[in-house]
Order: structure tokens, then sequence, then C-alpha cells
């Protein structure tokens, strides 16, 4: 395990959200090697002692092991102030932490990743065994993310390359594979002969407010889908690997979204509903609509098809938005229907369908909803009711931040949980077909009140869970 | 629903522990109708409320909603002591009955059906829409059946005869057949390509003392297996029927007790072992062995094979005995491994396989086994455990006697849980080749402790979920 993190943007947002807290639970939880240091980097100006200061204002003192944990974290980090364009600067400042192999984090805007990475290069933090792990976004299409790919590749490997999507170091999303590769009951069923559709929903109550630029030249499709729910549709379509080495997984998730078809421009308006939000009520408290010029989506609902044996006509149904009516992330897989039903309710509903739900949103569970029997003499043998079971490991520890697996994993040097860069472009390569689409079809955007589930047009895409849209949750 | 019940052998230890008690509770809980009345017929000379007053103390009176169903029971119900081998005796005195449909229920032992029904009949009680209940044992063997049947018959028709096997009205087998046929993710592994093997293991710690003559005639095979394991097993690997009327659901049943491979003489010693227990210990109290002559087993232990498209090599293995080492009645559908296991554990152990538990005794359960990850950066993500889901649906009242069910469904007149002529012959058939390969091939009983597992050459034979072998519970 290397011993070294460079962190890059130390005083971000990211950084003192999730990267720090999650560098303390793992030395609270002696998770990280005896010599484990941070150099963190950052524009603002600070000393070490300086930086500690806001540090543990930023993280709060705690108590117990908390506080313990965070003396230790405290000690073991050291702050640079470096502008990070310049990179005789980097090798000035950082060169030094060359002694040791060392993982770069780079939580910094994109239009730096070329300079930095070259900076680190050029100051031999990047020789091997070095590794560099980068935060999205890769690009805003197929070709800028070429560049991005190209630029990472002349400074290093792409087996120390490590680009983030946090999504997949969440409990739900490493059980959802669990769950899929280690049981005969789900290898059984897991392909169109028995699932009827996927749903993969992430719905934000926040707005794009404070990022209306940055926004406005991504959209809702490249802000969230290139990167987080492809992932989540790959791991869920990808044919089971030989073996679960990185490479392998990810040859595998490469195939599944190189499958994916690509939207034709005469399917735009069948397949899609792009979004934008106005004004509305969102938990309770009155907000203003997305104020942008430009016709970028808040919202879209993407019906997404495989092209291959396993997946042929199932739908893939992709939604994600801000300013929704609640917060909620989650993959719906639906089984189909049993042959033939045998059973009657005593209200007129239909069965509910077998369904595997992970959710990610607000809480982490993964349940299986199965139909049952009241076998009791005042009820019929034949009815039968929908039953919920929860599939989360009761033994599992409290939560953790996704990054902690993520981090620890990096350190290791263990890549199954990052991104391949021929994943990222295929990946782009999709998601550019649809926007070509759109263009060619001239589909605008929709409004939607804020605090809703998006525009009208965009309800036989919700997945049945979501509760104003058919059966109640 | 007829509302007259006519009860034979309503001073008998099931009458007392069984019958009485689900009336008293169907009549709490208002499910019987307006005019209900119970009809009592016993050897022991009662009048009426000298009947209803050891009833009160055979039942005790409870207290609340329980005290007003005895007083309620009591108030509704006549005695007559008959003797039933006197047809004349069975008119004169119960004659005055046939003024409302009826259904009586014989709980008497098997040599006094004969004169039973013909009594029956000559006093207009069979009359349609009249019905009649029948306990086992329905005969010893294949052409004693058929002898019961056939005197059924001259008293009324098969579709007004209800036989009764009470572990068809118990809350999970009723629950199996739901989650069997009402959920996808069962439907579709419900083949031999999915199911490795099924266990049914009926384990008492009881002994045979005080029925020894009786017992010796039947021994362990023709007392259990015949009737309700066979009918567990008849459940469970049937075709799904078309329909859940009665007979649709007993053709595809009787299918399946065709389609039991009969036991040659050479294959005996292979697929099955008879046991007789011997003194020893059970449940921390001394006990005697099995003291009758002859070479009667009080163990048997068979592997089933069913030969049609569905089953064909999945073995069914049925275990049954008196003295076990601990009390126990389950259904255990082991699936098969996943086709290539990806993940490790720790320890050197195998991954556990999904299993479906199906527990009849000592508590009614249905739990499905799963492998799920702890996706904790501590564990490396390629770890699962076992877990185990409760598929009782737990909105489920308090639980009931299985009779209750039966004899709701024999007043309103559903057979489906009831046991049909051909199946009980055709379930005569199997077990009438097994005993003559065991004549013909000589194979005795192998003693076994009180209190332990049966002999040592049943170990093969027991369920995964039985802790003195190999894996624990």
């Amino acid at each position: 395990m290397h011993d070294t993190l460079l962190l890059f943007g130390a005083t971000g947002d990211l950084a003192r959200r999730y990267l720090f807290p999650s560098l303390r639970h793992l030395l609270r939880d002696r998770l990280l090697p005896a010599d484990f240091r941070v150099v963190a980097v950052g524009r603002t100006r600070h000393d070490d002692d300086g930086f500690r200061e806001w540090l543990r204002e930023a993280l709060g003192t705690g108590e117990g092991s908390d506080a313990r944990a965070l003396d230790d974290l405290l000690q073991r980090t050291r702050y640079h102030a470096v502008d990070l364009s310049d990179g005789q600067a980097i090798a000035r400042e950082l060169g030094q932490y060359a002694d040791r192999p060392s993982v770069s984090y780079l939580s910094i805007p994109p239009h730096l990743f070329a300079d930095t990475s070259r900076g680190l290069y050029a100051a031999g933090l990047l020789a091997p065994p070095s590794r560099l792990v980068l935060e999205k976004p890769m690009g805003h299409d197929l070709e800028s993310a070429r560049e991005i790919n190209a630029v990472l590749r002349e400074a290093l490997d792409e087996s120390r390359i490590f680009r983030i999507d946090h999504y997949l170091g969440k409990a739900p999303v490493q059980n959802l594979m669990a769950l899929r590769l280690g049981n005969t009951l789900l290898e059984a069923v897991w392909q169109h002969q028995w699932i009827e559709s996927v749903d993969i929903i992430v719905a934000e109550t926040g707005g794009v407010e404070g990022r209306e630029d940055y926004y406005a030249r991504y959209g809702a499709l490249r802000d969230m889908v290139q990167n987080h729910m492809l992932q989540l549709l790959a791991l869920i379509a990808m044919e089971p690997p030989a073996a679960l080495d990185a490479d392998t997984v990810r040859d595998e998730k490469r195939k599944v979204l190189r499958a994916l078809r690509p939207m034709p421009p005469e399917q735009a308006a069948l397949d899609s509903v792009r979004g934008r939000y106005g004004e509305g009520v969102v938990e309770g408290r009155a907000v203003p609509g997305f104020g942008h010029a430009g016709d970028v989506e808040t919202f879209v609902a993407v019906r997404a098809w495989i092209d291959n044996w396993r997946w042929s006509g199932v739908p893939f149904r992709l939604v994600t938005g801000k300013r929704m009516a609640s917060r909620m992330t989650e993959v719906v897989v639906t089984f189909r229907p049993v042959s033939h039903w045998l059973f009657e309710r005593p209200s007129a509903t239909r069965a509910t369908p077998n369904r595997l739900r992970v959710r990610l949103q607000p809480e982490e569970t993964i349940e299986l909803g199965l139909m049952g029997s009241l076998a009791a003499p005042e009820w019929s043998a034949t009815e039968l009711r929908p039953m919920s079971l929860d599939l989360s490991l009761s033994t599992a520890p409290a939560r953790r931040i996704a990054y902690e697996r993520l981090l620890i994993d990096a350190l290791k040097g263990d890549q199954t949980l990052f991104v391949r860069d021929d994943e990222i472009e295929a990946a782009w390569q999709w998601i550019d077909s649809i926007c070509e689409s759109w263009a060619r079809a001239g589909l605008g955007t929709r409004p939607y009140a804020a605090g809703s589930w998006g525009p009208d047009d965009a309800a036989p895409f919700l997945p049945p869970t979501v509760s104003n849209h058919g059966e109640r949750d």
C-alpha cells in the first residue's frame, strides 16, 4: 500500500466534505499504513499549522476516537500552496515527496488536468509505481475525453490511472454485484427472458444555483448520465466476468457500453425527454427557475437499449433531474410477471411483479419484492400479498463514505472500482449520439415546475417506485 | 357453507387437542355460519350437559373472547353415544340431523370406516350435498387402500369425500405453494437445471410408547412417508397447475406420485436406510428402546427419484424417525452453486448455496438463504457472507391450528387441500415397491441410539440444516 497521498484541491468542497472525513475514518479504524502522510495542495495561502487549523474547524473536533483520529490526521498532513499551471512551482514545492511511491489525487477543475499531470510527471511524482486519481468530468464529449486520455497517457500508464466514479464506492452498488454474481437465484434470471425492465433514477431536490455557467455547458445528460448512471447500467448489464480483477471486469463493462444502441434522430422524441425547471416549491420552499439562457436540460429521461443476446428488448430507463419532488437515487430491476397468474387478490390491483430495488439515496438499502401468501382461514388460500425483503447484510457496520473504499483501493492499487479510458470513451460515444440526435431532431427542453417529477411527457419513463406514478412505493 | 358438523370420535385425542380448539377459534373469529351446530359422537356415555362439562374441562375455560367462544361452542354442541358398528343405532340416534346438509368427520379407527359410512349412508347423512371427512390411515398398502376407497364410493361420490392430511393445512405449506407459483424468481429456477436436491425431514423426539401394536404393523415408511411426506413432495414437485381448483391441482400431484421411480431390490441398500431406536437419552431424559418383536423400522431414509423432465437427476431425500435428537419438520430446497464462483471468503469454507427452507416444526417459518456482500473498506470487495431472509409474511396473524383451515374448507366444500383416492393409491404403489424391495433384498433395520440422528449409514441422507452433519444450521 502506498503511504503518501498528494491531495490537489485540498481546500475545495469535495476534500472538505468527503476526502478528509474519509481519511479520518480510515485512520480511526487503523486501515492506513503506519507511515501514511497527506500532502495537501491548494491555492489558498496557508502554512502547515494554518491549514491544520482551517481543517480542524472544517471537520469539527468530535469526541473520543474521532477526536484522536483528527489529531492523527492533522499531524500527518502538510500543506503547500501551489499554482498548478506552473510546472516549476510543482517541482519546487512537491518534488521532495518523490522519495516514496505516492498517489496524487486531482480534485481540481478539469482545465488544470493537463498542466498538473505534466508538472507532476516532470517532478518525478508519476514515476512507477506512483498513481494518479482523477475526479470527473472527463471531458464533455468523445473528442475532449480522448484529448484528456492522450495527455494522461503521456505522463503515465493506464494501469496507474484511477478515474473516480464515487457511485462505484457505495456499499449497495457492491452488494448488487455480489448478489448478482454470487447467487444462483439471480444468475438464473439475469437476462431478457426474465427481466422486463431496468430503471435507474437519480433525482435531486437541489438546483443549479452557483454553478449555472458550468452546468449550461453540460446539462443533465452529460453531467449525470454519461458517468454515474452509465456506470450503474454497465454493472447491472455486463456479462458475468471470468474473474474480479480490474481489467476483466472493465472489459465486460466496456462491451456493454459499446452495445448501447446509438439513438437515431427519428427516435429522439420517442426514447427521450428533456426538461428544464421553472419556479416551484421544493421541500416546502419556493425556489426560482433555472435562469440561464440557452436550451440546456436540467432533467433528462432516456430509454436505453442494449443490443446483445442478454438484453434484447429490455428497456433501461435512465432518469435524472434537478429540483425534483424528492431526493432519490435507485436502481429497480423489474422481473416479468409469472407466466400464468393463478391467484386472486380481493382488490382489483394486479399482482406486483418481483423486483430488486437498490437504493443509494436517501438510504442505502437493497430490497427484494416477492409475493407471499396469507395462510389463514379468513383469507382464501389463493390470496397473495407483496412482501419486501431486506437484502442489505444486517451485520454490516455503520454506513461509510463511498470515498473511504475508493481511497483505500487507490492506495492499494486495485483498479476494479475505477473507470478505464475506453469505458469513458464508449460512454461518450453513446452520449454524443443522443446530443446529435437532439440537435438534428430539434428536440428542445420542456418546462417543469420545480418540485415535480419532471415534464408530463416523462411520466412513462419514471420507475414504478416513484409515488405519483401508478403504483405507490 | 354447510352448517352441521357431525364429529365421530368426539372424546378422542384428536378431537380434544385439535378439532374442538379449532372450532372455538373459528367461532371466536366469526368464521362459521350463524346456524352452525356440532353433533359430537363418541362411545363414552354422556348426556349433552355431561359432554359439555367434559369438554369445558378438556379445553380450559380461558378468558375474554376465548371464554365467550367456548360458551358459544358448548351451546351449539349436542352429544350422542353411538356404537358405530350398529347401522340401526346410527340411524336412530343421528337420522334427525339429515334435515340439513352436513359434514361427517370420522376421527375414528380405520376398521370402523366401512360400517360407519354404510350407517351414515343408510341414515341419509351422506345424501348430496353432505360430505365425509376422513383421517388417516387410508389402509396399509395399495390393496387395502383400494378396498377403503371402494367402500366409500358406494356411499358417496369422490367429490364429497375429504381425506385429511393435516400437513396441507399448515401455513408454511400454503406459503410454499404461493411462493413457488406466485413469483417469477422461483418459477425460473424450479427445475433440475437449478435445483440440486430437495430434503424433507420429519424428526420426532417422541417414541412409540402406547401404540406399539399399531406401529408394528406400519413402521415409519407407511406411518409418515406414504402420507405427509409424499404430500409435501407432490406439492413441491408437481407441474404448475393451470388453475387452483381441487381437481386440477390433484391431477398434477397424482402425476408426480406416479412418476416416482419404483425402488428395485438391488437399489434398496443404496437408496434407503431403515433404523430402529435402542435406549438412549432424549432431551436430557433416559428412554428405553423400541421393544416390540418383529423387524419394524422407527426410522427411515429414502432417496426418491422422480422420472420426468422437470426433476430428472434431482434426489428427494425423505427422512423420518422417532426418538431423534431434536424435533424438526422441514423442507429444504438446495439450489445448485453459481456456475462459476468469483468470490473468496477468508475462511476455507465453500460458499453456501442458495436455499429455500420451509420449517413446519418447531416453528413455522420460511427462509431464503442468499449470499450478500460486506461492502466496507476493511473487507475485500470480493468477500461474501450468507444471509437468511424471512419469507413468512410478517403481517400474518398469530399462528393457527392447521385444522382450522381444513375444517373451514370442508364446510365450504373446497377439496384443494384434501387428498383424492387416486393420489392415495399412487402413493401406496410406490411405498409398496419399497416394502417389496426391502423384503426381497432382506434389508433389515439398523440400531440407533434414542436421541441421535438415526443409524450411521443414514448420515448422507440428512439435510444440510441438521447440525451434526457437515455444515451447521
